[in-house]
Formats: C-alpha cells, structure tokens, sequence
C-alpha cells in the first residue's frame, strides 16, 4: 500500500494542538476531516471546518489567513463555504494539496501556529450541519452478508437472489430527511399488516430498526451519458462518514414488493459531520478477495487499479443507550463491531456501476455502503439481524432487553480504522434518538 | 365542481394576444402555465416565463412593468427567477393572486396591453430549463391497469400484488438526470441476462421503452416528522408536466429485485417545459371512485374534500417518429391515448402517503404518476403493455415495426384537458430522441 501514502501519513508526525497527539486521539494530524460547523446557541453561519484534536479549525477565517497558496489556497477558499459541494468538485489534486499544507501548517513547530491558532474553535462549542447539498442519495446492499440474514426474513426460501455476486444491488434513497449526528427522530406512523389480520393498519412502527453503514460522498461528478470508466472510478471519491439509514422493518415488509423501500427508509437517514478523506484513509486498504465460488466481476466492474486498491479496512460499532441505562449511569451497550472490509464490492465498483448507463453523478451526491454485517458472531450491523428476526432480543446491563428500539433510545455510530506502522484515525460518533410518535387521529 | 372555478376560467375570456384565442391553442388565457426560458442561441440566462397562445410572457421584465401589486407582484418576482421553486414555495393565495392578476393583464381590453405587449417573446426562439430545482423525485405506480399489466409481464403467477389497493406504490427516483423536452437519450448499456444464458452479459439494453406519466410538481413542502393530513394536502400541488419515464425493460428484469428498479430507468427522465398549475386544471375534475370490489382507502388517505375532488380528467397520448417515417413525410404514429382519470391514487393521497411517516417534502419535488395506462384497447401506456410483452410489435406506417425503441427514434408526449363548457387547455410536447449507444469496450 505504500504507493498510497506520503508524509501527511507519517506516524511520527506531531502537532501544535496537543490534544491531537493524544494516542486515543480521533482526529490526530494524519485524519483533517471536513465539516459544517457554527458556535452552538449563537446566530452565525455554517461554514466549513477541519478536525484537528479537540479542536476545529475554521476554514473561512483560515482561508484568509495568507498561509495558503496556488491550488491549496483555491480548495482552502471552498472548504469554508457553508456546503462542501464546490470543495467536493475541485477533485483529487485540489483536496491533497489542501491536505498537505493543512499538515504542513498544523504540524510541530510549523511557522503558521500564531495565525492558525487563532483560527480554532473548541469543538465543545460547535453544533454542525448536513456537510454536503446532498442532490442524489445511492444506498447500495453491498455485504453478502447482510443479504443474506435479512433475505432469509423476507424470503427463507431465496435469501440471496441471483443477481446479487453480479450487480452493485442500490436504490435511490431520500435526500430531504437526511440529518446530522445529535438529531431526534420522532417514531414513524407506517401501515402495516399486524400478524393475523388481513387489513392493513396504520400504527407508530412497532419494528423500528437501526443499520449500520457508512455514506461515501462523490466529489467532481460525471456527464449524463458519459460512464465513469472503473479505473476512473476512485477520482469520484471525496471521502467517508457514518450513516445510521433508520428503517421500519413493519412497513419494509408490507410495501416493499414490487418497487423497494419506501416509507420504511425515508422518514430519517443520520450521518456524523465529520467527512474522512479518502486520502486519509489510503494507509487503510486491504485486499479484494472473491471467495473461490465467487464469479469474477464483469470487465466494467473490473480493473488492476482496483483490484490492488482494494476494500478499506474501517471497523464500523453501534451502542445503544435506554432511558433506563443513562439513569443507572452506565455505559452504552456495544450491539456490534464489523468493518468496512466485508464489503463485497468496492467503492470504485459503486460508481462504475452506478454511472455504466450514463446516470451521472454530481458533486455532493451520497452514495451508502448498505448495512456493513460481517460474516461472523457479533458482526451484524442490524437489529432484525442481531436479534435474528426478532427471536432473540439483545440482553442489556440495565436487565432490560431489545428486540426492536423504545423510545427514549439512544443509538450512537462510531469508526475508525488502525493498523500496525499508522496513526489510528477516528470518525466520530453518529448518534439519533427515538421520540415517541406523534398523536395521531388514525 | 362550480366551486373550484373563478372568472379565470371563464370561457368567454379572450387575450389581447390574437393567438390565445384560436380553438385549437394550447395556451388560451384559460390555462396560463409556468417554463423557464432563453432565447435560443443566445448568451442569455434563464428565467420564467408564462405561456399565452405562441408567446411567452418574460416575467423577469414583466414583474417589474409595475402591473402587478401586493401579494401577486410577490409571486411575479418569484415567477421570474431562473428556477421555480421560489414560486413554488410561496402557496396557493400567491399563485391564485398572480394568475388572476395575469388573466386581467392579458385580457382583451387591459390598459396593461401597451406594457406587456413588450415583455413577450415569440415560442419559436426560444428554448427552456428544467423549470425547478428538483430535490426529490418520487414515482408512484398509480395505475391499477399498469400495475397489472406489468406484473403480469414480471410476474406470471402474481400480477397485482396485495399492498396495490391498500397503498399508493412509489419509489424514488433519480433527479441528476432529468432533463427537458427535446433532448437525445443515448441508449444505455446495461447488464442483463440474455435468454438462454446463465450469466450476465453488458449489452446496449435492447429492450428500451418509454412511459407515458405525468409529474406534480410540490408547491410549500413540509417539515420533518409532520405528516401533511390528507384534508391540506391539496395544497401542496403546484401543477402538472408530462414525464417520459425512459426503462430498460431487459436490465429491469434482471437488477430489480429486491430493491426496485435504478439502472433501468435513472439514466434519463425527460419532462416537459410547462408546469400547468392545479388551479388551471380545476375545471377538469372528475369523481373518485372505486369499484365494487375495491376496498375504502385508509382514514389517513380519505377525507371528503379529496372525494369530493376526486381527480383529473387529462388526456394524455404518447406518439413515436422513426427515421424512416421522418424521411416519408409521414406524421407521428399514436402509441396509445388515455388519461389521468384511470389513476386508482388522487394526487393529495399520494402526498398524505409520501408524508404520513414524517418524511419531508419541499419545494419543487416531483411526484410522478406513475404510467398511466387505461382499461381499454390503445390506453395502454408503455411498449412493454402495447405489444403484450414484445410478443406483439406495433405496425407503423412506413411498413416498419416496432417491439422496442430503436436508435433514431422521437418519442412526443403530449395531454390536454376539454369537456363542454370549458375552454380547452394543453400541456404542450415532451419529446426525446434515441441515440446509438457509445462505443464501449467491454
């Protein structure tokens, strides 16, 4: 993997902001994610910020602060922006140079600390906002595994369809009722068919799901027409965050035959601010495999290029936190821990999929890995996984136990990736808890 | 359905603008749509116009002609933008304030005429937009004949599923790709699975088809976790377009389970220039029924005002011009003639369903119909139900036939609404031609 990685990965780098040098630290000088931020409980713009320790460095006001330069300077100006569409559409030269003058002037004994540092803001103060105009919102079905568990409850005689080793299985999602890490979901009303009844009834969702994914945010775009070749494919990606893509597994499994997830999906989808550069992440690939009974991908999804490149090894956990739990004041319950690297297929094979019939992807478009299971005990990435179709609900330190989320629950996302010889780098968290549904004449 | 009706639709109303006033004008003052335009083969930008008989009104100049006062000088300032959704976003009053104000601007007799007469461009120079930003598009399935017809197609032994009486089927669709009438679709490859094979193959899909639909565009929107009750989702409707669902029936077959369609029909969706407003429409209301053996829509999709307002009586027809019968002189070949009154789902229940789960719309979303193939002979309104599943090709005048789209081939959409008493008022064309597939390599 060496051909990936420069100097803005060198794990001997240190920074000015102490709290980024800290060995747990999530946002060390080797990550700079992106976000939308302002100082919460106060009337001030969004406007785009790098994560460095405990801090967040305000790209509007840094991005004047005459330390930038040439193409960096140009990226510097759209990272403070109040959207990241237009940092997202300058492409890969533009967001590495950016990336190397941010370590260049964040790093120990840097000449740029007087300036910068008065360009921080404590990330205690901020609140953030949706980080991209999300246009389009993709979410794939990418882990074999995840089909797999979750066909079995929908389809026990054909759990994973024929199609599935061939296509990049996606639909469109909704864009409008995505929302950021802190939000509240109030419980979805749904129709559903209650077990042995034979008309629908309307009810706050009694299955309301989580899943565990990660949202890949698309950066210069395409041409309607125009496919993106696969070996084309990895200049399309901008960076990675968490995506917690809520669902009502009551309402999945009355309305979603013969067009796909509709209502069960659309009321909520929660992403974590934080956008973790594909760059950053490059000390973090690992091999694509195919297991021997496998079918190669078709040449279109097909290449050396990715074939090297590969899956990226980020471990993916979600907790849950009862009412009952934060008032015994204990700590989250882990519902699972997977990665990234039991995707059956890679970034680079969503976009060339996504984009062989000329479908054309734009700036700020998202495209969601699917729910992330593994292959093993612990690794799958959704309650109706978990709980394998709800007949074995999930034991919590509180004495209580979960089948499908209460309200007043509380799920929090969390990634990061380590390994051996690099600086482990963090996420965040993506967090959203249940209110309980509105009343309702019906 | 007196109601509904204002001197807006009297039909004893003529413009001053002479071709308004033909019986056979699409734009009488009657109808009074919604574009946004340039002058073609100009450097100019794009802004709103209203369309009166062959002209188009600039509202960019007009708003500020000083004609138009309180609430409908609001909406004309908005009406001029280069997007609609400003417009959209204002609420009926505003669009009721401004279409009167037109109406009495462009009517025989108006002291506006001298003003007006000099914010109008001829048609035939100019070229349009798609007239909002689109933040979401959702197509719903509202025809029970498609649904069948259809189904049967993909499903032998189970052609209209149990959920079609009980909720009105959509997915969502893709927006990046929405283009305008008169654009070149290139033929898609896509992956497929060729009769007699037992893998895929990438292929410029062979099986490409059209769909005759109508759009709706959303006006105010709604906030998240707030269900629109079905009583005020009426309000929600700015007005209609015609929509061309392009579909790859042979990708279709293999990719769309278990997620619904994507590649099959996200590589283009062409609509036409003129948004005709609801209020526009109110005269061709025709009652909500159901048949015997239907059951009653759920309390949250009923309400009296909705059956009382039933739906929309607009024809609507799809023709198709090939190479040959362009080289022949021959005039466009009818596909099919039906109507939007074949809907089983008004447009105010496809909103109280699209929001019952709190998801949110906002202004200028689009809500497709669906296709909308009738009952009878020639009312059916995609190839795949005209020729009883490629088993029938369609005979053209020129000696040809067609099962499928071919490369060349134009596709005019068009509709219109008329019934005693009424003036009639069109819809204009959606037109899109095939293009070859691009050379690939794979």
């Amino acid at each position: 993997m060496k051909q990936f990685l420069n100097t803005t990965h060198d794990p001997s780098l240190k920074s000015w902001v102490a709290s980024a040098n800290h060995p747990e630290a999530e946002f060390p000088i080797q990550n700079l994610p992106f976000s939308v931020f302002r100082r919460h409980q106060r009337d001030e713009s969004f406007r785009g910020g790098v994560a460095i320790g405990d801090q967040v460095l305000d790209m509007r006001v840094a991005c004047n602060s005459g330390i930038f330069t040439g193409l960096a300077a140009e990226a510097a100006v759209a990272a403070g922006q109040d959207k990241l569409n237009a940092l997202m559409a300058l492409g890969a030269p533009a967001w590495s140079a950016l990336r190397r003058a941010l370590s260049d002037a964040l790093a120990e004994g840097s000449p740029a600390q007087s300036i910068l540092s008065q360009c921080l803001v404590p990330t205690s103060e901020v609140e953030f906002d949706v980080p991209a105009r999300i246009g389009g919102y993709t979410d794939f079905y990418t882990s074999i595994h995840h089909a797999t568990n979750l066909g079995r409850q929908f389809r026990p005689d054909n759990p994973l369809l024929p199609n599935f080793k061939w296509i990049p299985i996606g639909y469109h999602g909704r864009t409008s009722s995505i929302g950021i890490s802190g939000e509240s979901i109030t419980r979805p009303l749904g129709q559903v068919m209650l077990p042995g009844e034979d008309t629908p009834t309307v009810v706050p969702s009694r299955c309301l799901d989580m899943e565990l994914e990660l949202g890949i945010f698309i950066g210069p775009g395409s041409r309607r027409g125009e496919p993106v070749a696969i070996g084309e494919a990895e200049q399309q990606l901008f960076g990675l965050c968490l995506l917690n893509d809520w669902s009502t597994r009551d309402v999945q499994r009355w309305e979603y035959q013969p067009l796909g997830p509709f209502l069960a999906k659309n009321f909520a989808s929660t992403i974590s601010p934080w956008i973790v550069t594909m760059e950053a992440l490059a000390p973090f690939r690992v091999p694509y495999t195919r297991s021997g009974e496998d079918p190669a991908p078709l040449p279109y999804l097909d290449s050396p290029e990715n074939r090297q490149r590969g899956l990226l090894d980020i471990k993916m956990q979600a907790d849950l936190m009862t009412p009952s739990m934060h008032a015994a004041g204990l700590a989250p319950e882990t519902l699972c821990v997977t990665s990234y690297r039991h995707a059956y297929w890679t970034p680079a094979q969503l976009v060339a999929h996504h984009t062989m019939n000329g479908c054309n992807l734009q700036p700020g478009d998202m495209l969601g890995s699917g729910t992330m299971s593994g292959p093993g005990t612990g690794e799958s990435a959704a309650l109706i996984e978990i709980t394998g179709g709800a007949k074995n609900p999930v034991a919590l330190p509180s004495g209580e136990s979960r089948t499908w989320l209460e309200d007043g629950d509380t799920v929090i996302l969390r990634a990061w990736c380590e390994r051996p010889g690099s600086v482990r780098i963090g996420f965040g968290a993506c967090s959203g808890t249940i209110l309980p549904s509105r009343p309702h004449a019906f």
